[in-house]
């Protein structure tokens, strides 16, 4: 849906010479500067020259570089780095383009025009202008006025319409639902139910419309979030609390690289997913160097089905990611209350339609998270006239970007800790998307409202979130296998021992993708991604362990059709092959898909994947049934996952990390 | 084990007069005061005295008052509070006295022999006695010097020894297990092997001693865990990092009644379970009143069982709270390391085996948490020429106690959240039960090694945890019915809507415990606690939710004999009738037990559960295959569960609360 405060830059378009952005060397997965936006514009437009083409850039992002290269380039950076190319998504006369840009060379290497199922990413210019449309469109105006309502308190937004069954290809259409803010900033608790205006993004035109009936607008009284409109009592107000750090942070930022304990990785953002996670190393104190545990990490797709059947509610089945664009939904966040008072702050760069770079402020904030946790304890109290106490506090790393996809604020958390985990954490908090209803009681639902009466004409709607995470391990090299290690109750039949059973572990390497596919919460096991090549000196194979953090899985029929476009959620972990083109969980092109481009039917091949470089697809979910705590606003309800070290170090980190020095305040006046 | 810092109090055995302890009045389920464990030995004492008789206090603590009554002196604390009563657990000449004392009539008011299978909880001096025994032991001796080892590096601790099968009650024993010092701390990296010393504890006598074989002692080079002993290269060392109040905390402590921010909830200690949570209170803003969630809440077992067969092994089936005491166990709270620098510390007392007090400084630690996370935030971009931006930091209220049962450090944390949350999470840590082994390689292993090697002769021995919370919910009163919102698929098979399918909540009321039991991570549903008797103005029923944080449940068969002593944790979730004499799901007497006292044979009676007082017990669960990370120490890892309102509130009291002041620092110098 529109962003209106996206600040524009003024690049001139002819100017190609470097803007002094960066002092340091370009890294080969940085993502696009402003520059080379700018390069990669000129160039298509020099291809297609508006005058007589209809030219928009629904995506423009770096092209992957060749993995092999990068890391050759890696070990010996006197080797040519790989190429700066660009991939251009576009619709140029109303065609999807793909083409490739090379920077280097300042040329187009391909242009290809794809003409399957599915639409690219929706730019933000295209949904505001359709949102625009019913303004100006009589029949919806009279709609407004029969419902008694003020026109200039209407606002509208584009919803993507998914798939449901239609043989014949669809236009690349959104339709805009419309809500009433009279006074509020709340939209979403006011929406105007019944009418629908289905919009043609590439005629931008209403193509169809309809007004089904009238039911109220929710009063929404007293909805509105903003601190200012609070009126007494106000809940308990805190006392002032922050965090202090007198000698500054810990880690450094040298452009995109970042340092910190034993971890140093490569930050970068994408119009499509957000935050890209690359070259997580951490430094291995005994054998003195640094040791590669991921190679590329991020979210691949956001799906987000509503479970409300009637005409205005179905077809909401979201992918987030790949129809709104994760990062181009990024906002800046707040200091001191997004971030704590210990945060710096990172900006970001995305193409407008008109592919020149816009500059996105303070989308990511990294800061050391000091929660009051514990990494390590102890207290022997065993040897005599002996008191051992030995506490190590934890603190941590955190990357953030926020991402608000319309009515959801998704928090994303990097997590980077010295025991050598990777914690990803994602809370869901904003505002509820609710129907308008004619219910003003629950006693008077006697069908299925597919939803919680949380006010007066407002039901807040039951759906799901599944979120799907690209993860590129490469646990101390690119060659690993995944394995399954199995708890399996064993009895004891022989007299042995007086016990009648245990477990034992029964490890299972996965050959192919089939092996690897796991519905969570079906038997106990250790997930584990191992270098079959590497061991530790007692001969356990060196390894990274997925801990997961929800069990939730689809539970829409294998046969419908949202559930086809996200086939890929039927099962929490998939582990597949590296290939540079598989990226998105949901397709290349997701607007519209029909699911032939989906993790679930590349991995149909069934491939090998037994010491091989291999990706992990893992996917938690929220299954939320609406309560009134829900209501006028959305808290923070948070869940993630952890790559653990398994096996990968000889012994844990924490032995030689020193327990901090503690923080001396002196004349301090407040 | 033998915990040797313990400070005793020199109180006189013949003082009665009230010591000025505690300015304030006291509340009825105030842990009992030193005074009144002086008056309860003495009184015990008095019909016991020790001339004539062996006697032991197993277990000292309040005896719970009856909960109507306390509600009713809630109510109007004019009228007469509960007696304060004593429940006392003694061994008198070898028997197992259950003693009620009565301390404002001063005197017995039931006295009872127990004659039944298990045992009471262990005493720190008897352990402390019973490990000593081997020093003494000819045969004992002889094998440490036989295997080269010198006896004043050797340490000893008692283990419990369960219950296998055996038709005969056994005698109230121990098997101690020693460890080699020999210049380290870490004890539990270098078990002496084969060695078996079966102590009797009442006669304090060896019984049976058993050297089935000799293998090396694990050198265990490097890891004493000690930071003074650590050499470089050393781990990455941060600069400092502090959470600051300038204004002082936001809570006050009254007594033992903790009020912060909306919350209002009463603290207690106790020997067996540790901290108690009692009636926990959330100030509703709209109706201007305090409203009950939760009367009492503990851990109430923790049952922790080996998977390995061998002679020295299979009984180590350890139930921590019923045989070691949780809270007997717990260890004072380092300040700036266990707990952030805005932490407030408070002591508690337990009885000595000769019943007097014991004082256990800074068992608790009560801080604001400010991990900067986000309890609620939005970016609102739809509205044209207008960006709103609300971010409301989470700030939450930690109670944390550290138990440290041997080898295992669990850290506990009671978290209380303004959105209405009560979180609790547990975190695991402290050193590993290592067996010794006669391997240094991974490869030499053909046989079931039941762990996995560390370190040269060092196995890292598999295991569980399972703790299983009492949760006695008291939702806006004491009425309440479980409620299981289950999630299901339903296809739409009428053509009414182009979706095939979405799902929809059934939600089942549990008439009676059997409807109630859930292995969880086998259907999707909501688990709720309601009000039946109440409504929010919408009509839905007023709740809290059970979010559960872990699916793990045990893999023993049932008829194994730890697992049928342990019965309860066959179900994540079980809902009884309240019943003031089922606390410990284990039983009252846990040591040797044989699962006739349980969670399990309780609720086998299927009593009627709708809209009665009933408690919820919940229990997560840990299934710990050893990786080389978790040696020569263990990395915290965590879990838990958190209760959150639903359709509690009208609406979410975050609406309410203000973003709070920032803090400024004016003329600081380190």
């Amino acid at each position: 849906m529109a962003h209106s405060f996206k600040v524009f830059l003024f690049f001139s378009f002819f100017t190609l010479s470097i803007i002094p952005f960066s002092h340091q060397l370009q890294h080969p997965l940085d993502s696009l500067t402003p520059n080379e936006f700018i390069q990669v514009q000129s160039i298509v437009n020099r291809s297609y020259p508006g005058s007589s083409h209809n030219l928009t850039f629904q995506y423009v992002g770096l092209e992957e570089p060749n993995k092999q290269v990068v890391v050759s380039w890696l070990e010996n950076s006197s080797t040519t780095p790989p190429p700066r190319q660009a991939l251009v998504i576009a619709r140029i006369n109303h065609r999807t383009h793909e083409i490739s840009v090379d920077l280097s060379s300042v040329g187009i290497i391909s242009d290809r025009i794809y003409d399957g199922y599915g639409y690219p990413l929706l730019t933000f210019e295209e949904q505001t202008a359709a949102n625009q449309l019913p303004f100006k469109y009589a029949p919806f105006l009279a709609s407004i006025s029969k419902r008694g309502l003020k026109i200039e308190e209407v606002v509208c937004g584009s919803f993507t319409v998914g798939w449901h069954g239609e043989e014949k290809k669809n236009r690349r259409i959104v339709k805009v639902m419309c809500y009433y803010l009279d006074g509020t900033v709340n939209l979403y608790m006011r929406p105007i139910e019944a009418i629908t205006v289905t919009v043609d993004l590439e005629e931008m035109k209403i193509i169809h419309f309809q007004d089904r009936f009238m039911i109220p607008v929710p009063k929404a009284a007293g909805t509105d979030y903003r601190e200012s409109e609070q009126r007494a009592p106000f809940g308990p107000q805190l006392k002032g609390i922050t965090v202090m750090q007198p000698d500054g942070p810990s880690f450094t930022i040298d452009g995109n690289r970042v340092r910190w304990a034993n971890w140093d990785f490569h930050l970068s953002f994408d119009a499509r997913v957000g935050p890209i996670i690359s070259l997580a190393s951490i430094y291995d104190i005994e054998r003195q160097k640094f040791r590669r545990v991921m190679y590329r990490g991020y979210l691949s797709e956001l799906f987000v089905p509503y479970m409300d059947l009637t005409e205005e509610w179905y077809y909401r089945t979201f992918f987030d990611a790949g129809e709104y664009g994760y990062g181009l939904c990024a906002v800046p966040l707040e200091p001191l209350r997004d971030c704590p008072a210990n945060a710096v702050f990172m900006g970001a760069f995305v193409a407008g339609q008109d592919g020149m770079p816009i500059e996105m402020p303070n989308v990511f904030c990294i800061f050391e998270r000091n929660a009051g946790d514990v990494m390590w304890r102890h207290t022997e109290t065993m040897i005599p006239e002996t008191l051992v106490t030995e506490v190590r506090p934890e603190v941590s790393l955190v990357v953030r970007m926020v991402s608000t996809v319309g009515n959801y604020d998704y928090i994303n958390d990097w997590e980077f800790k010295r025991i050598g985990s990777i914690k990803v954490t994602v809370g869901l908090t904003g505002l509820l998307e609710v129907r308008g209803s004619k219910y003003t009681h629950k006693d008077q639902i006697n069908e299925e409202a597919y939803g919680t009466l949380l006010a007066e004409n407002t039901l807040g709607a039951r759906h799901d979130h599944f979120l799907t995470y690209y993860l590129d391990l490469d646990v101390d090299g690119d060659s690993n296998s995944f394995v399954k290690s199995k708890l399996k109750t064993t009895r004891v039949t022989d007299q042995s021992s007086p016990r009648k059973s245990y477990w034992k572990v029964v490890s299972e390497t996965a050959k192919t993708e089939s092996d690897a596919k796991i519905k969570l919460g079906l038997e106990s096991a250790d997930l584990l991604f191992v270098n079959p090549n590497k061991k530790t000196k007692m001969g356990n194979l060196v390894g990274y362990r997925l801990i997961p953090g929800s069990v939730t899985g689809p539970l829409l029929t294998d046969d419908d059709y949202s559930q086809v476009r996200a086939a890929f959620t039927k099962y929490n972990v998939w582990v597949t092959p590296y290939n540079r083109s598989e990226k998105w969980a949901g397709g290349l092109y997701t607007d519209q898909s029909r699911g032939d481009d989906t993790l679930a039917t590349w991995s149909s091949r069934n491939r090998k994947i037994e010491n091989k470089d291999i990706v992990l697809w893992y996917t938690l979910g929220f299954h939320h049934v609406p309560y009134q705590e829900d209501f006028p606003l959305m808290p923070t309800l948070s869940s993630g996952f952890e790559l653990r070290p398994a096996n990968f170090f000889e012994y844990n980190p924490v032995l030689k990390v020193k327990a901090p020095n503690n923080v001396k305040w002196l004349n301090c006046s407040t």
